[in-house]
């Protein structure tokens, strides 16, 4: 029976995480990086036992973080053999000291693992413009090495969550040429998620080997199909960060761009990390709905992209998802005002599958029935250009109350609860 | 004293809105557009007694109102003796019966006042994607003319209202070579409001005399540097517009782009729009702050506004005002993606006079000082680029959890309203 299935669909989900593919360890701990006084696990890790060829996106954010600034340098080696990420402080707008923390992070890890600093890459995530407490985190660094285990992936899962809910975790195992090979995966997300990396980290790992030019190249295109198309807020963060680390731990022969086994291993890396991109959307800060918003009929791609994340921007539209009501009027309106060829006369909304806007008139659709399906948690938004063939998919959220209150006060609190611990 | 005061300032502020220029006349009724069981003022006119010239700007949403296509044909003439605007239904994805249906508003008002109905222009706001209920309309036409009067501003700017809290209207007085002229508007706002002439109306008349091709030009500049400045939640709508109406009842010479008082005549009309643009903003829909945005030091004018836009726009910068947050590592975020050269070790912010980060770092700034300003309900948030001499300022709102709540069901509670008045 596995094997049938496995025929069927070469993917099959599998328990474990980022430690599910061979020869790679995880473990976490607490330093109260964010708060002395609540020791939460906020400090992650991930090893692989073996020397790897790794590939990485970072934000397109022009403020970047200093962990971005060090790992994206760490990087070009080819060789990570470990990645550190905290929780709690972002390491951003933190200028020399804050690379100099970076570096240091870096550097401890390296020391206890008997590795290079340059093949350690480190993440960081929380908030913008407070110092580093290295202090708290460097003499964790030893039990955070010691405590690496094969079952450690929910632990460093849970270490990188913020204001996530749930730890967010995926990995297959890949049947190709008679041979066997894992992609496993860990993700953090919520507030400020938008295309082009917004505030989300993600680190995959695989053991099958991969020619480092095509891991590189796979990991963009996977990036640009999962990360890139998921948006919450509109905001792109300092500090967004994939890696992807190939440790052929598996008995699979090298997988090279024109080679055997290649389109297998590019659709698994791209399975894992859009499984990973839709529990971001789900898990959005405070958010009640997830929609996907399909965009087809548009005369490029860059149209079909510009009007899919117009709507999936509009804090309008997203209002009325809030609300379950299916306000087409609003979708026409940002439809109206993207950078996309667009013939109002021509425009056909659905709401699932029930027509809610035809030739860019009311359908006449009841109003019963496209509730039905804009109260629901979860749907489909499909908007039809009539224009052309391209097409466009982004996973979204709406907008609530609770969203905004959740995002009033970070900063103010923060700098209250170092007060209130004598730390400023 | 009033001289004096005149010589000083030559803008004197008067009662009278769009009725204090010379020969004009405005008024209103109620049709019940919305709901007809809720008579409220929702049709407003504004008639000139003498011949004028006419400039307006218009969306630049794809999707246009039908009284968009109509009013854009019909103030190619220049002469444009009377606006008909209502308020309940923006006439907008309405296709052929919605031209038809603001074709014969202009008609109909045309009729009663012995006008061509290409000298009557017509605006509309409220739900999109509604057939308009002439048939409540057409009736009232004959009312709302003989209801015209020099007294009649404030019930029109009562009509135009649609989420408005507030009416608004500004007018004032200028004295120039020994003559006197008047510059009078009224406006709507509230929800939709971004740059580039989202859901807003406005009417301004001027008793001066101005040459077609220079109203043209300073009606263009002066929108662009008021409404295009103002944005509440970064949406653009179906149904902006602006309306200019010139008719020469004052005693100044007819006003030419090389002439006397041009200059004078262009910072009228930019004043009375600023003042309302303003208006707008304070009225945003149940928001609570009221910001201006300084950026300064950029490379170039499309730099400056693209960093002031970027974060007048993300809803995380928005959360933090309504908290009060002084919360500048977002703000740095928003800078980060705009698109404009950034250098973060360059940028400044400041709240109000209170420099919250110097060089992309935290300045030390004690956080009780930032936050009296930021809990105020009116700031400036100054970010100094620090690269050129290029500056754009913007005036916005915070996002606030009760202008979710209110935006989320209006098409819901319009078609169950109807719905129970057994009109679908």
């Amino acid at each position: 029976m596995r094997q049938n299935h496995a025929v069927d669909c070469p993917f099959k989900p599998v328990a474990g995480g980022i430690t599910a593919p061979m020869g790679f360890r995880a473990g976490a701990t607490s330093c109260g990086i964010k708060n002395p006084e609540v020791m939460r696990l906020d400090l992650a890790m991930v090893y692989s036992d073996y020397k790897t060829r790794a590939a990485a996106c970072f934000t397109t954010n022009k403020v970047k973080a200093a962990p971005v600034r060090v790992s994206s340098q760490h990087v070009k080696n080819g060789d990570v053999r470990a990645v550190v990420v905290n929780s709690g402080n972002a390491n951003a707008c933190t200028g020399p000291r804050g690379i100099a923390d970076a570096k240091a992070m870096t550097k401890s890890a390296a020391e206890h693992l008997d590795l290079d600093m340059q093949q350690v890459m480190v993440c960081s995530t929380g908030i913008i413009g407070m110092p580093m407490p290295v202090e708290r985190i460097l003499p964790k660094m030893g039990e955070l090495t010691m405590g690496l285990s094969s079952r450690g992936s929910d632990r460093a899962a849970r270490a990188i969550m913020t204001s996530d809910t749930k730890p967010k975790s995926y990995a297959i195992e890949v049947e190709c040429d008679g041979c066997v090979f894992r992609v496993g995966g860990i993700a953090k997300g919520a507030g400020m998620i938008c295309p082009n990396m917004a505030t989300m980290l993600a680190v995959i790992t695989t053991d099958a080997a991969v020619e480092l030019s095509e891991l590189r190249r796979a990991t963009q295109a996977a990036v640009d199909q999962s990360f890139n198309r998921i948006t919450i807020d509109g905001d792109t963060s300092t500090n967004d960060t994939v890696i992807v680390l190939s440790n052929g731990a598996s008995d699979l022969p090298l997988i090279k761009s024109k080679g055997p086994c290649v389109e297998i291993f590019r659709a698994a890396l791209r399975r894992v990390m859009m499984e990973l991109a839709k529990m971001i959307v789900r898990d959005g800060e405070r958010v009640t709905k997830f929609v996907e918003i399909r965009v087809k009929g548009a005369r490029t791609h860059n149209d079909a992209k510009n009007v899919a994340e117009a709507v999936a921007k509009s804090t309008l539209v997203k209002c009325s998802w809030y609300g379950g009501d299916p306000n087409w009027g609003r979708v026409m309106h940002a439809v109206g005002y993207a950078d996309a060829r667009v013939r109002e006369e021509l425009v056909d909304i659905y709401f699932g599958g029930v027509c809610a806007a035809k030739g860019g008139l009311p359908s006449g659709a009841p109003m019963k029935e496209l509730e039905k399906i804009t109260r629901k948690p979860q749907f489909a938004l499909t908007i039809d250009l009539n224009l052309g063939e391209a097409d466009y998919n982004v996973y979204t959220t709406d907008l609530s109350e609770a969203y905004v209150d959740f995002n009033s006060s970070e900063y103010s609190a923060a700098v209250h609860a170092k007060r209130q611990q004598g730390l400023v």
